[in-house]
């Protein structure tokens, strides 16, 4: 399983973002949505893979708790036959070992009640938070004490009034390749035939080019989250409607669109973005690009919006489902779902970090490297995978 | 094909039975059952592989032989396209280079009758003994006189009046995962809810706890057998009914069958488990786990009975292809094919041997370690394989 | 993509024709056949692997072009999704790169038309020869100037009035067992039921045994191609029609057919095979095996013959359609390709090569790797495939 982390002579070359480069992992403490609450009724069980660790969730009283995957005695997944007996617990199908969830402690053996492994053994717990409907882990050292998950998402993301909806898929494509084909200003030469476009009556540019280094700013303040925005302003960001080469006008985009979308566009540790407003003038979308292994992740689309009553969020949820889920969540980003699993191949053996050329609209993404390289907590490695 | 073998690092940090970690495509210089007779026609031609090795069997006059089934001049598998152009060889379908079975020697090309390496080339041959319906092969150095086949089979096995009846499928598993979840007795409780229970009114406990060290015992005589045996006496092995988590009952086995099976359970090298009696009072398991490579083994399964008389073995063969197939070798070993190949990766890089955590009742799998280790004539390297 | 390259300790150990057996991936700074005229019609692009080297052509006003099929900038392929907006480009589906094939510079993106990176980037290109037919490419160093065409192809293969038809298939073998597999006189064997040797009243023997050292010779003048050929004399090789083990007649090819055929089959750098005549007595097969990778070449076919007027040529082309593609060219070498698809596994990592045991008839195919040794203008590395 030691597969699949960078070469450390690769490594050695890289001269900007040592540290992101070496996540191919992931971030180590940090926290990361999982699966969402729907997806986990009382007393269900569901598996998840993140930053490599194979784990296991289980809901008791409301609340949900999680362990380490795997059965300290001979090491099988716990997952791959759940069997429970009390609610509090998991017990191994093979030999009858059974995990608490709170402390991870062996509390019993069913057909060796008497051993004296009993209370002797555990299992790793995981740190969990529900939040908007959404299932945290807290992927780290055990005696490692979370910071507030705050720091770990977007700004505004976990904001009173603030309702979410979303959905997941797994992407085969590393989490760092999800994370800047999102953040990516002109990759936008993607979408220009995409159904949203005109469902939405986007003004929708083949490019979104910076007019200097200004174009992006970073947060960075101590006990928040750290990230880079883009500003769409202007003075910062030259929409492009009209395709050129050579002089040449080849392509037009969709200058006539009613909606400018959107204004800006940030990325926070440890893998999330928030484009703003999108799809509609009234909604923010965040996407999560959360490592499952080395060549996988999770991605996370959530539309958020600030709403003042039951009612507002019932007509939220209806539009999300019936419009937003098809046209923008599936309909749109499914181009970029695509291009990172197009993308992955380059950067599969990581000399692809070397081999790259950005060009000076890569700017936010060359800063985004440099800030999660200095405000990580901890880079995954093969010790924490096994 | 080097590739799979026991990582030097990982086998410097085993403490206990070496010789038995790093023997991940099995011992060499034994005798592994490889086919039944029942699979070999007089000239039939069938291939097998064994601990790596591809080998090729053919019936001539009755007698099996065995060679390498490989063709020394570009090195094709004989066996890819039979062709056979007289009863005591076997002709490569590339280049006509024909290999006698008895010696292995290149006796002819079809198309290269006068050809200066006839004579002068062969493929290495394999000894063969074919007992109770089962062809068996050496696997080992040429030149080493393989000792009796009695030495690398259970005590009893070949005996006069015992007759055998089996079948064999391929696991997903190395044999090692094989040989102990056969050899383990807390995994009975994988078996709680075996189509097998009712059928066979077995008193079936969720756990075989031995009592103290002297739970098993071991054979190593010169010249004869060696294997672990577990004794299920009450003051040797406590079967427990009654399945407790922190005290409280959580599940029951089924005391009230009316047969309590079996009464010994033993481990023998290189490769063979027999329980006795199972599945029935007059009945004798018998299981090989055959490494096929470092990832598969093959599992043969068969059932032993003393007979008088040509009807009481006709009475047997019905019993076991009407019943037991189903109920006993199907029904009942799925479970433990389907654990061990859940085991298997948790093994597969084998960090798994240095990353479990046995408990007191798996001392007699530390004892099979320690008898294998000390009593194999040898470890299948990748010098063997190709 | 390191990966696949020759193991240096095995190379090391090779006593014949080392820099043949290090070309895993095939000679470099030599010409190839990559695709066929008719696949490619004007303004359409089509991607191939030679050599390891992914690349893409595009048809232009009627001449082909080739660049390198990997953006600069983010490192993906242009084939995966093609986007043209002018004739004499390819524009990336990402970010708009767009590329000029007559040079590979990069000149517009189309969304970022003002980007100063505009004719400052390029992509590699490659040198094109559209002959008879077929698109060749020349694999090499972009500063080396490409010797004539002539250079890497049989004698005869460019003469006037010879008109060529054939067709390609990929097949998962090593080039050089490909190679192998053509030139080797014994091979015959494998033939000995094929349906073209009625078809074609072939007198077909067993085997073509050399009589002596002189049964092939060599062209190695400066300027022109270097290749190995057999002579299919009486006093140098022996048709064996009648195939014996011990001494028994075992088997009989076909001493009654009418076509003695062919007179010479030759081999030639970097990777073509020429028989003469064949299938047919006024007709030349040319094979070329040219590597995709280290474990598949492309397998070109071609019958040429020479012809005095259009109808003749037409006449050849309804042949070539009617008769030869079905029983010559899929009929008679399906047989060869499955033959080297048997054998790659044997030499897959290198050390085939150390294992294998060659034969006195061998002595051309001996012959070939030294030539090939001698005459190749470099090796393709790890470094060319990226």
């Amino acid at each position: 399983m030691a597969d699949g982390f960078v070469d450390p002579a690769v490594l050695d070359k890289v001269k900007v973002g040592k540290g992101y480069i070496a996540a191919k992992y992931g971030f180590r403490n940090h926290w990361y949505p999982a699966i969402l609450s729907e997806e986990i009724e009382e007393e269900q069980v569901v598996p998840a893979q993140i930053c490599g660790e194979k784990i296991i969730f289980k809901r008791i009283d409301g609340k949900v708790f999680c362990i380490k995957d795997q059965c300290v005695h001979k090491g099988v997944p716990l997952s791959r036959k759940v069997e429970c007996y009390t609610k509090n617990t998991i017990t191994c199908w093979y030999h009858g070992f059974t995990y608490r969830f709170e402390d991870g402690v062996l509390n019993g053996i069913v057909g060796v009640p008497e051993s004296n492994v009993i209370g002797r053994k555990r299992v790793r717990t995981y740190a969990v938070e529900e939040r908007k409907g959404i299932i945290f882990v807290f992927i780290g050292d055990e005696e490692t004490v979370p910071p507030p998950l705050e720091e770990d998402v977007p700004p505004g993301f976990l904001s009173e009034g603030h309702v979410l909806r979303g959905r997941r898929q797994d992407v085969n494509a590393n989490w760092r390749i999800g994370a800047e084909n999102g953040f990516d200003s002109t990759h936008i030469f993607i979408h220009k035939d995409s159904i949203l476009v005109e469902d939405a009556d986007l003004a929708l540019p083949l490019g979104l080019v910076p007019l200097h280094n200004g174009a992006f700013e970073t947060t960075e303040e101590d006990g928040g989250p750290k990230g880079v925005h883009d500003i769409f302003s202007p003075e910062a960001i030259n929409p492009v409607f009209e395709g050129k080469i050579d002089g040449e006008t080849v392509r037009m985009g969709r200058p006539e669109g009613k909606n400018m979308l959107p204004q800006t566009i940030s990325i926070w540790m440890p893998c999330a973005l928030r484009v703003q407003p999108w799809p509609a003038p009234d909604i923010t979308q965040y996407e999560f690009y959360v490592p499952i292994d080395g060549e996988r992740h999770i991605y996370f689309q959530f539309l958020g919006k600030t709403v003042g009553s039951v009612e507002e969020e019932a007509a939220f949820d209806k539009e999300f489902k019936e419009r937003w889920v098809e046209k923008a969540l599936i309909g749109f980003n499914k181009d970029d779902i695509w291009a990172r699993e197009a993308n992955q191949e380059f950067y599969a053996d990581d000399t692809g970090w070397l081999r790259e050329s950005l060009f000076e609209a890569d700017g936010n993404i060359v800063r985004w490297r440099k800030l999660a390289d200095e405000h990580n907590r901890g880079i995954q490695g093969p010790e924490h995978v096994r």
